[in-house]
């Protein structure tokens, strides 16, 4: 997988090592390790799962100490098992303690999200549908919590506000019909941005069709009415199944034939997955 | 709950707003809903819980509108049932669209932690034990997820590396003995510096009362091991028992007599709180 | 025209007010001018043209001195004439005086942008093309300057490297082939981005065309070539034309029936439109 | 020439970065080209220009990745002719793709600057005066246009607000007398900062040589007014000729005698110099 | 007075109050003070001095809560007797009792850097000497020292490194000889800036005037040699005493008849005027 | 003395350098010394001092110029002589001399603090009194002030109104009583956080050692009163002296047994040691 540039990420970083530095910095490991010790250090998994942000987690202890060198053991988007070392470290001893946290937060967030997306594509499999996130991320996280989910097997949906339209019943309500909204977002935007419909309905989607959406979102549907509504449509537009669905219903709705799956417990929900630093000789 | 001066959240919610933003804006509100459209809405809870982020999800759309008015429905630190408004909003459409989703993440993560928090909380009830979070936070969200933990009844460990000592293994490993990191720390700190010792063996912690630290977290234990520690320590210093305590074994924990117990859980893998936007006349 | 939230833009006019006041301020008017002195003034067109930047020249001054009141003579997308008033202000003098260069140095140029894109529009009229900007903006300013080309009558193409896919002749060498090229984007990117393809022969068109692109960028093809390529497409994806199209040539592209016309210049060329500022008694 | 420091333009160059990256980054290059994939590259000159922004260009590539390798082919300042290669890069193919347009967007900004600077010098070759920029900069550039001025052969103006004193017409409105705007700036500011005052008539030049000015701003003078007014200075202060001033009418301005002559289309209205990025072997 | 605009000293209030408030706020107040309840206060002088700051003080309060209401009972600029008030303020205790250090911080500082110039100007009185500051300013305070020291009645030196040109011993020994170096800073700075030469010797001084200076500085020179330097300058340039003067010399330096003596300590060793805080019914 | 990690006072120095280079940068330098040119340079102490402040004087001249080589002679936190080197540095010419002034200023500062520290440090020896600081630092350097402190000997209170508690007059007012105050500070804050009583009387004092505070601060209290209260505390709390205390009655004040002394002075009012910086061949 691509990790983003760390032209995207390094704010992020920054901000959370400035959020566990406060003012006075590390005042345990300061007081009582010399600066010029030195220590090789593994990142290890604790749980089995799909590794996402290795570079994010190199990142956090380059910035303590640019001396560091680092061996990336196991590459974002490979699967893992409990015990295994992702991440190897060697150099000055107080940047590896003074870094472990903020490292490991970063990386067990996102090898948790990618885990879990990777639970949610195995739970498809066979089908054709792809399971995408949402705009349900957490704040400043978006950009790497996205990658997560594509180091999982996952897609992505929109990553803001700008760069698709996606037309909402509020939306809708203000318009006073599907095709009154649809007109108006085409117009406004450029040839290159595409425009999803959610609907609620079989009525709304014929509108949405009539209309020429790109795409369409079907929020809350039962599985049969996802298979009509697939029918429906007839691959004039992309199909995409929304809102609560789980590990426990996801397959069901796969088998309806939707193209898509957006799910916005990947990103919102996903539990971390237990990584440690171990520190050797 | 006195939530944190919006001068320590401020940069996250223009973080949050900026990531979804982007360069273009809310392209599908802008073309559809005219700038002089109003409404009001609620944020409504889809599920029980404890709330925590109503002054945070409020600025969010302040941000974005001044004009807007609001009313706090339901307090921080209060606890709510499924399908109760949490917040009320009225001003301009646009606004509201457009900070819906921003406000959503930040409100239904930081209830989340607050009703995570409150489920640890309760299952520790008529013990003395204090539920406690840890430095597992997500990042940028530190001081917010905090205070979640204290809207849920919990009470907050250390902010940061800078606030408190916290010798570890590797710490007493490089100093060569207990007493030999306990002076260091207590040599490099400030009078109102506290220092917490982690042990793993009652042959540790009876070393730590010796050099005579503020607290023992009491690393992994079982809940028999932890009962014979509180009776050694007698009372001279905090007990904290950590490490993979969860909902099924934190009465055990607390029945032991520990002072805290420390869950990672409670920031790095509380499930979202569902909460969403309803738009009236 | 929606302008862009002032979220968008606040950073970079705090800048340019950064820039301008330096450390000492407006050292002429703080020596001269009493805090208590109040003006009325206008910022008035010297050339006709489109207007564009209301809300941001509005801005510059209201982060001088919020007390200042403000009355838009002139909405963005709106023509105008020489001597014509834009933008009327009333209030402390120093705020005036002080915001004046930075409040006409935006205005002038995202005037100029939406008044030289106007002048694109017109000569194409009659014919179904769109006129859209590109990625050659001004450092800083893509969002305001794509929002000029809006106001004009314009469209726009990607705002960044991010929203759409645009592939050119390095990525098709290093791919081996378009169809190779296209297939590694489809891949990789969600299902709401588009992918354009930069060609620059028929022969590389017709390779587009069967790997599916959602639009084609005819890079530097003459109207015969042109018309040709339209042809082949049928109407089976967008097509762009590009390249060294000016004022007199553009309306023979338009010709051509291509569904765009992309031109740097709107952005990176546009001369500043001139506006100056009256104040009154 | 000496190029700013990048302590000076590193800031607009990371938000010009993170303007074209968004929250993706450059999604074609990441998905087509491999991360080991190595090119050699070069910034060719379209046209006939001046150089400016080596150093800017450079470093736009070296953010997205350090271990990029660079010669610096035409210095800023010197001439060029179309065809030649400015700067030569080899290195990581990604950088090279993904950087292309934001240091491409600079330098033909900047070159572009100091060429039609060059044009208006050549222009009054053989006269003593010397070409200037005014404040009429865009948004955050003003240090490197400024620059790119220098490099066209020009000198500069005030850098904003605070360096210099100029008094214009609405300041002496308010001081009440020339004399008076004068004696209060004076009073206002160090011994290190010049007083420049801008008149319209003969009898306003008269007064400020009473009153002592650095330097008078003859504004929108006729080549006749000007000569007298410059033999009415009989060189007691530096002489400064202003307003509306272009390539056909400056060599008269310029044999009146004037020290300095401003123009503010040097940077507000400099067409782009065109520059592209060939990729070799 | 004229206060700097907000615009320039807002980013150090921000940071200085987050460097007050951490990540968990005013926890004692927060604690213990409703957050209704409301109070009067007023700032209060333990020491006689020159007032400097009451605008910086007051934003400091204004950012924790804009509803506070205040009334600046002792202008910039004027002198007070200990015990006077010179801020009263007004509303929400808690951000009357958080802001408190830091605004008292800021005014001690301003009014020490304020009442030590007073103390200078009045010991030169009499003479025609100007007391001026030096850029020896205390990081990120630059402006507001400069601006306090204008209300002591001094006048400001530089402002920075790029809006005069001071010539110092080793540029000399790099350009070879004093009219070496001058011409080369002439040949490379706008019309609007001036040149001052520090020399030590009056051979230097004479160079100096060859080569047309704006200023001489006179480093470290007894009265006599000085006095036999303005002699020698005859009002040609500026002359300024430096080096080295304190409270006890400085009457001293002014007899000599130099303009301008600069002293490092107004900025660098002003002790903090004492202010406090009384919190009343 | 362990440095403070150079990501928390970064952010310092890049405010401190683009204050000093403003918009155009070192114009004298630029103009008169070559790229090429390289020296040799030393700070060296102009008075006998403590040092503080090594690592980030190199700071400076390192962001300026990454290729520039350093060797530190003295040590933070160790005694130097008038006319000793306290850093050596060898490199580009530029790079020193531009960044002379910010390095000087902020060792010049930390020294002074350091050296003040180590005054008051050496008036109590012999006692077992601790000399520490306050939070009456300079707005945006209270790490960097409070480490010189410890540099020169003395200790740290808190670093801010985070991370203890301090329970002044008015809050007691507004609780009611000490016992009420104290309850309210530990039901609000962690267990690592420590609460200290500020009391102006011994029956006060009485107050705070039944609500079991950790510390008391003695607040302008005489030498007898201050024997009394240490008497009466017994060694159950740690006790503090506060209040106008200086060099001449530092002493008498430890002489009475208490654990610490806090001086506002050693950050709000240490006088600049003066440093300089010479260039050899």
């Amino acid at each position: 997988m691509n990790s983003p540039s760390p032209l995207i990420f390094d704010p992020l970083i920054r901000t959370a090592l400035a959020e566990d530095l406060g003012r006075a910095g590390d005042i345990t490991t300061d007081a009582i390790v010399l600066s010029s010790a030195r220590v090789a250090a593994a990142v290890v998994a604790r749980k089995d799962g799909r590794m996402s942000g290795g570079a994010v987690a190199t990142r956090v202890f380059e910035m303590l100490d640019p001396s560091l060198e680092f061996e990336a053991a196991i590459a974002d988007g490979d699967d893992f098992r409990e015990g295994v070392e992702l991440l190897r470290l060697r150099g000055p001893a107080r940047a590896v303690l003074t870094g472990e946290r903020t490292a490991l937060n970063l990386l067990g967030h996102l090898c948790g999200v990618a885990t879990l997306t990777r639970a949610f594509v195995e739970a498809v499999k066979g089908t054709g549908a792809v399971v995408v996130c949402t705009r349900k991320t957490t704040a400043g996280l978006r950009a790497l919590e996205k990658y997560a989910v594509r180091c999982g097997g996952g897609s992505n949906h929109r990553f803001g506000l700008d760069d698709a339209v996606l037309i909402k019943d509020n939306h809708i309500a203000v318009a006073g019909s599907v095709a009154a909204a649809v007109g108006a977002a085409r117009g406004a935007v450029g040839h290159l941005v595409k425009v999803e419909l959610e609907v609620d309905s079989l009525a709304q989607l014929e509108e949405g069709l009539v209309a020429g959406v790109d795409a369409l979102l079907l929020d809350n549907m039962e599985p049969d009415t996802l298979r009509e509504a697939v029918m429906m449509v007839g691959g004039r537009c992309i199909t995409e199944a929304s809102g609560g669905i789980d590990l426990t219903t996801v397959a069901a709705v796969a088998a309806t034939g939707v193209d898509l799956i957006s799910i916005g417990a990947l990103t919102h929900s996903a539990p971390w997955l237990d990584v440690g630093l171990e520190i050797g000789s």
